[in-house]
């Protein structure tokens, strides 16, 4: 496969949605035998939509392409290290090999801040900035008993 | 704020995901003001997206909703404690207080494994399941210094 190819192609992505004004200098290209079947830049201003990394908006329309909610052939091309949300989607898609150019260390010298955010993942709930508090949880198990007793669900 | 009858129609939607057959135990509500501005149940396998859990999409609908990226007004609701993905995304949208109910642990006993998720990204790149490799980085370098230069740039 021709690494090199695909990751300028993800640069590129990036490149141009600054210049087009379509948001944020990230772009991420998935890729299956050779082939790419999903790519997209950063879309979080322009869709109003703070999911919309390029990482996430390219595994949604490569699933969409494909029919299927794995990806566990695909290779993933990214213009910079993943942030949490985008890693956690990675794995949520079964993604086995990401390239990334640019590290997270460079995003931290441009104004994004993605180390915040793992560090907060790793603390202890109470430590983290986010309040998170637990409630009605007796009641929650309920949906639980039912999905485990359910003869018709779809296991991902 | 009623935040019980918020998080009984959390979990209603978790129930009714199961009974109906749309996807996994997992709902979330988001509220701003004392109202509902969005809602969704887990909707990976409906829609074959491994993005589409239950606070990714919420948090999709109330910015599409509202029209804005950021929920800082707002506060999640959720069946089941977020995963690293719907936590980064919670970060991303800056919703500043969550309550959940079912916890990781009730999660990993119906097979649903967030635990190893979180342990993977407090690991060392090369220690991780994934294969992450760097490449070009110098090529990307371009398109962080063209979002430093541009005038027309939306923070975010």
């Amino acid at each position: 496969m021709d690494i090199q190819k695909f990751m300028r192609r993800a640069i590129e992505l990036a490149s141009e949605n600054v210049t087009k004004g379509l948001g944020g200098p990230f772009g991420a290209v998935i890729v299956r035998n050779g082939e790419i079947i999903g790519e997209s830049g950063n879309r979080v201003t322009q869709l109003n939509d703070p999911t919309a990394h390029a990482e996430v908006s390219a595994i949604r329309l490569a699933c969409e392409r494909i029919g299927s909610f794995s990806l566990d052939n695909c290779v993933l091309f990214t213009s910079c290290e993943p942030c949490p949300m985008c890693l956690g989607a990675i794995y949520r898609a079964r993604i086995p090999t990401v390239y990334y150019a640019n590290d997270r260390h460079d995003a931290h010298r441009i104004g994004f801040s993605d180390q915040f955010i793992y560090e907060e993942l790793e603390k202890p709930m109470e430590q983290r900035s986010i309040r998170m508090l637990q409630l009605l949880p007796d009641e929650a198990r309920i949906s639980f008993d039912l999905w485990e007793k359910s003869t018709q669900k779809i296991p991902y």
